[in-house]
């Protein structure tokens, strides 16, 4: 392949985006991890399965950088996971040395890279890459929205006994309680689904959504969801890589637009070879609004306690 | 979907069959495991990841059989996994235990289905699972041979830097360390690789074939390789619900063929919509023919233990 | 496979049809035409592309129904091709002919199908094939919406610079002239098109839409479009052999809804293993209402003109 | 995209190879042909069906070369079609202008692609491409092979009743009455059919493969085989562009390997990013290396032909 991802983290999210990577020959695939085998043996495991599934993307694990070098995107999912009870913002601390250890070598390595920030506290992880890195903001950005508004879209779809393929949905705002999912502009086959369920159902998928997350480690126990992230970090990179100009909703360092300024939080923007080529802007009731800027308070509490650390 | 695969164990090689059966569009999917909460929580993630990955195949999670009723194929994996320095022979009085407990729901909830089993000792649950079904022997057959191939694939691909589309092999006998390569049938774009490496190198591959798993083993350290274990019994279960009359190494029940009688043991077989429709037998030279008697003899072996305990 | 589809007319159409059918392994494909020869030679020039191509889908060509029998679903491409300058009314009479004699013989062979209809004028011939075949409605389809929104869809694609899978169209009405797109419920991102663009853009868009067949026919001088129409045709069954419950808008037989009485129009409908599960009635304006019933109403004199033939 | 592919002739080959090159995503298409509109049209369906097929690949028409500048991959398809009786050498004189002067503008606009000659006769066109573009010997190839083993594995798989996937054929020689097919490297599971089949019947696949052209032309009188040719072309390019060091049967220029000089015919060559990276040379028998040879003088006598000319 002429395409290269270097994956950062080998655990099921990592692992899993590896998978999808390969198994879809969109790049040569990198994985990396500080434990020593593992990326080693899931690259060797991975590339055992390709006769199966006819490819001939390379997939390789290593525990240092050399082997990123000049990769096309990096999708970073370092830091320690979620365990249950705990809050993304307990993250915090932790994360934020990975992270910045992480993104020097990343920058180091792959100096044109795009990166993708999978890690939580996302929105503040957004903000580490950002600064520790260096690259213009076009090339950094987090994941969440793609995730989030997957799980809407499930939901609806379950609700409503339709294809997936019919649903749209679209959640705003920072990754955690504070997302903000506009039913006006969630739809199914293009109608609204503010015309297609009673307002209590909406709301109740709202929340389900908010905490799609927590629902999942509170079923698994002992780790959290991997499949639903791994695609929506790989629909990103596919987008950047094939120059898809596809939008979707990905957290973005904003200079003003929708009134916010110097802070990562989720807005639609569209993907290409450039990375963010343009941050779109909709229109937003006055209750979106609040509701966004409510979450963007939240995201800047983070980006503020970081800096104190 | 108007198929239905159920995937008995939730664990990796489990969840990531699911995974690839849903992700195809191959069937819907019920994923079995004993562990609350665990089956469940893979398959809502997989559920949610369904509409990025555009798929309406469902996922069901469960912890007891009634779901699973009337599955075309059922594939299990359950079984305590190899631990590092642990042989497949230790395996056995625990799994033995397990794939019966198993194979009387399957049996019980989908009497018409065809088992594909996993759980090592590969041959010897083999065994269990046919005389705890009572299925005839075209529906019940174990996954070994095709992840042995798979693996000597990938590492002819490797040794000779051509895509793993041109590479064929072939892998006879038990699943272990006396698994029989055939060197004459193993081909790169139709040329057998006698013709392409030198001997030693050939038997280089053979050797790392043979102790493919216990490779992802020392690498992983924690767990044993799923990703390539997964495709292959996937590879099977899609030959058997597309009836697309494909020969893959499979262990089978033999009743003659090779000389071998009452044991299951890894043979070319045809898989189509009846699950087993032939057992395809081969020339053997001498040194071949030998190897897998030798092979049988191990398994046999196995099949003595298990009457005795 | 265990699905069979049968593609009516082998031409240009019906030929790439069958192609999609079979490389996506959604069925056993027979293709029938009365030019001897000619679907018997495009069905094996299929079956020579199929190991490359990597599917086991059987392609048959026949000239008569015999292959065709207990077929899941019939496409039926038959009857004249529009010519430039020919209007699709101009068709009618020759078509209904060809459309009553395939549909007997599509009815008597395979009593339990689906049919989708594509020959033109569309409304017209749905109900020619629906009296023809006395097949439940929910059973008899035409295509010509996911056409038009295909169109609508790829226009909006350029017009923004976004991503096809960015984009949903919605049209309603015959196909024709008089079709009715709904910029409403058209989005991008979910974001709908009359916040992205200017009116009189969108009015373009919509105009070049309803004459997109025109346009092709213009710029190919001796053929019209085939890639999109069978693409359209073969999503449509798709969505049936898969029972994916996909909203879809197709020329159905109406029975009230939208105030519209037997008659075939082009609404949104949920395809499902059962054919048309439900029709889905949404809201629309009064001008969007004014211009459905102003479709029907051309829909219901091609009926009526039919009936005096 | 980042990839860009070039297909010279819109007509039935030239169009479905543009159709799967896109609808793949291997890369943005150009379709070329002197006919005014027509590429245009069939571009522009193409287009219109990628909504449905949910590709981003860009697929423009023209008529003239300016568009095709900077393409990775060059398919020329250009030349009169092969008539019902006309052998492939009548094609000669004719094709052998339409050749030079395309590959000419070929070269022109894109000085670093590879070139894959599909127009007949074959062998003789790539010399013409090969002498017109003054491009190296790894840039220049012929689309023969692939196609005459895809029609030999289809056959081999209808005569066994197996999934084309477990079929291998190998076809070496020019393309036409002359080409030399060899049983002993075709397998089945990598069995080599002799093993499977009686000698009569492989002689008769064997004469029906070299035949295969004039067998669809019978078939559809007014036209000749395009599903395959194109998916054989599109299979080269694919391993091209995706750097697959694929070994594929292609015609190429030969510098002394099989005692041959000077003279383009079908060999296995191992396809990647710099187009031809090498030429396999397997061992022939006698009767083998006796067959080429024969098929040699037949191509040598081409080329002498068109120098005269």
């Amino acid at each position: 392949m002429d395409k290269k991802v270097t994956v950062i983290g080998g655990g099921n999210v990592g692992a899993t985006a590896a998978q999808r990577l390969c198994e879809k020959e969109l790049a040569d695939v990198v994985l990396i991890d500080i434990m020593e085998g593992m990326p080693q043996g899931k690259a060797l495991d991975l590339t055992e399965a390709a006769p199966i599934e006819k490819h001939d993307a390379s997939v390789t694990g290593a525990n240092s950088y050399e082997m990123s070098a000049d990769s096309d995107v990096v999708i970073i999912t370092a830091g320690i996971p979620r365990k249950p009870g705990m809050s993304r913002d307990d993250l915090l601390s932790t994360n934020m040395g990975i992270m910045r250890q992480v993104t020097e070598q990343v920058a180091k390595y792959s100096p044109n890279a795009k990166i993708i920030v999978v890690s939580n506290p996302l929105d503040a992880m957004c903000h580490v890459a950002y600064e520790a890195s260096g690259f213009p903001k076009e090339r950094v950005m987090g994941m969440a929205g793609v995730l989030d508004s997957a799980r809407f879209r499930a939901f609806i779809a379950m609700e409503l006994n339709v294809s997936v393929e019919n649903t749209h949905a679209f959640v705003l705002g920072g990754h955690g309680d504070t997302m903000v999912p506009l039913p006006r502009y969630s739809t199914v086959a293009g109608i609204p689904i503010t015309e297609l369920m009673p307002q209590d159902r909406i709301e109740a998928l709202c929340k389900r959504t908010a905490t799609g997350g927590a629902e999942i480690v509170s079923l698994l126990k002992t780790g959290s969801a991997y499949y639903a992230p791994a695609s929506a970090a790989v629909e990103m990179a596919e987008a950047i890589l094939k120059d898809k100009k596809k939008i979707l909703p990905c957290a973005a360092m904003l200079s003003g637009q929708y009134g916010i300024n110097d802070l990562f939080i989720g807005v639609p923007v569209k993907l290409g070879a450039a990375g963010i080529e343009e941050i779109v802007e909709i229109k937003l009731t006055e209750d979106e609004d609040k509701a966004l800027k409510h979450s963007a308070a939240a995201v800047q509490e983070l980006v503020d306690t970081m800096k104190k650390l």
